[in-house]
């Protein structure tokens, strides 16, 4: 239904806007809005609104915001997930899309030791992840960034959080769906392919992190961050 | 680790066993295994067994089995999945990968009344679900069907099973993921982008389904899928 297809602007506070070309390409040519259709917008930080067009141009639509709401679809508890991007961009890019539908904090991908791609092309990361809330028609969009994993510990060392660490040591028995959590925000990191090194683990202890299972299979990378993603969701309910 | 891979064969009940063609190509070809390497094969039946390699033929690799044992990697609860094919189907595919590496016993592809995929090529799909049961080490191969709904229900109304349909009703509160179950078995019904009709939701209710939410948000069809199968992974863990 077209009336409750969202539009994405990150900024509700001014009552008449300018969407993105991309938007405004989806909104007027896409979809065919007209001028006095009621389009519904979201800021992607927990805001809809109702917004008027007022000029229907493909490039640059214009609309008068109306009536702003706070949507309380933001989980109970907070997943900041950490991960190692994999070598194939496509498993990633398709768990940036879950993780938007399941609804999650933050993403940030991590460089380890072991990574074997480089550098991730950030805004496309940001286009998948704005069509995924429009598509499921939630709020919330979660910050993305890409650090070295040893800066990621040393910038989150300060936050009230659970820190987590997926690592599969069979020794491990401890499971991260069966935590119970002390903080609103819970940090996960799950490693690339080849795993986190040595060092990198040590370095993740040493900042209490605690090494959990994810289940009691061998899950690949993207598979892995959604199950915390899936985790976090589920629990949220309880 | 090489020794770690699996190869899949259906039957290791006789002591000789010849390889398909392409678990032979895989085998003697992409892994370069000779005459007197060590493998390991599953069944897809819960077993695997130890086996040496006899005719390093890349079309018919024949080995020797040796060690069967019974690896108890299923799950407490026994997920049978019952969900119509979408439009596109990569998104399909991708599920039955992830079903295989959380765990999953049957999948079912209903035909709907809104399904806008009339077809779905089973062999394609197992030979995605025996990649994915090598690739996560697992031993249980979802067996796989394509039947109309109605049909569905029919051969199953005389199971002992808790039984479940996700349906999209806001009047609906009832959470999937809160769920205590009676049976081992766990039947979900997730139905087509049109959602199910109002003659097959009425069908399902007949026959004791309880309708369910899957989560607070709205999720693809093969979101949904993955979901019903990780809460049902988590849960056998409790």
């Amino acid at each position: 239904m077209i009336f409750n297809q969202y539009f994405y602007h990150p900024d509700l506070s001014s009552s008449v806007a300018t969407l993105s070309t991309e938007e405004s390409e989806h909104c007027c040519r896409a979809l065919r809005h007209k001028v006095g259709d009621q389009v519904l917008l979201t800021d992607g930080k927990g805001c809809a609104a109702t917004a008027v067009i007022m000029v229907d141009n493909p490039k640059a639509c214009m609309v008068e915001i109306q009536e702003v709401q706070e949507k309380n679809d933001r989980h109970k508890w907070h997943l900041h997930l950490a991960i190692a991007p994999t070598k194939n961009i496509d498993r990633i890019e398709w768990l940036v899309e879950k993780c938007v539908e399941m609804g999650i904090e933050r993403i940030t991908f991590i460089h380890c030791d072991n990574s074997e791609r480089p550098r991730i092309n950030l805004d496309r990361m940001n286009r998948i992840a704005v069509s995924a809330l429009k598509q499921c028609q939630t709020t919330w969009l979660p910050a993305m960034e890409f650090v070295p994993f040893k800066e990621f510990l040393e910038k989150t060392a300060t936050w009230n959080a659970d820190r987590y660490m997926a690592w599969c040591d069979d020794q491990n028995t401890r499971q991260f769906a069966l935590e119970s959590f002390q903080h609103e925000d819970i940090i996960l990191l799950i490693g690339p392919e080849g795993d986190f090194s040595p060092a990198e683990v040590q370095l993740a202890r040493e900042q209490g992190y605690a090494e959990v299972k994810l289940g009691n299979r061998r899950l690949r990378t993207e598979t892995a961050g959604l199950y915390g993603c899936l985790t976090i969701a589920t629990k949220s309910l309880e």
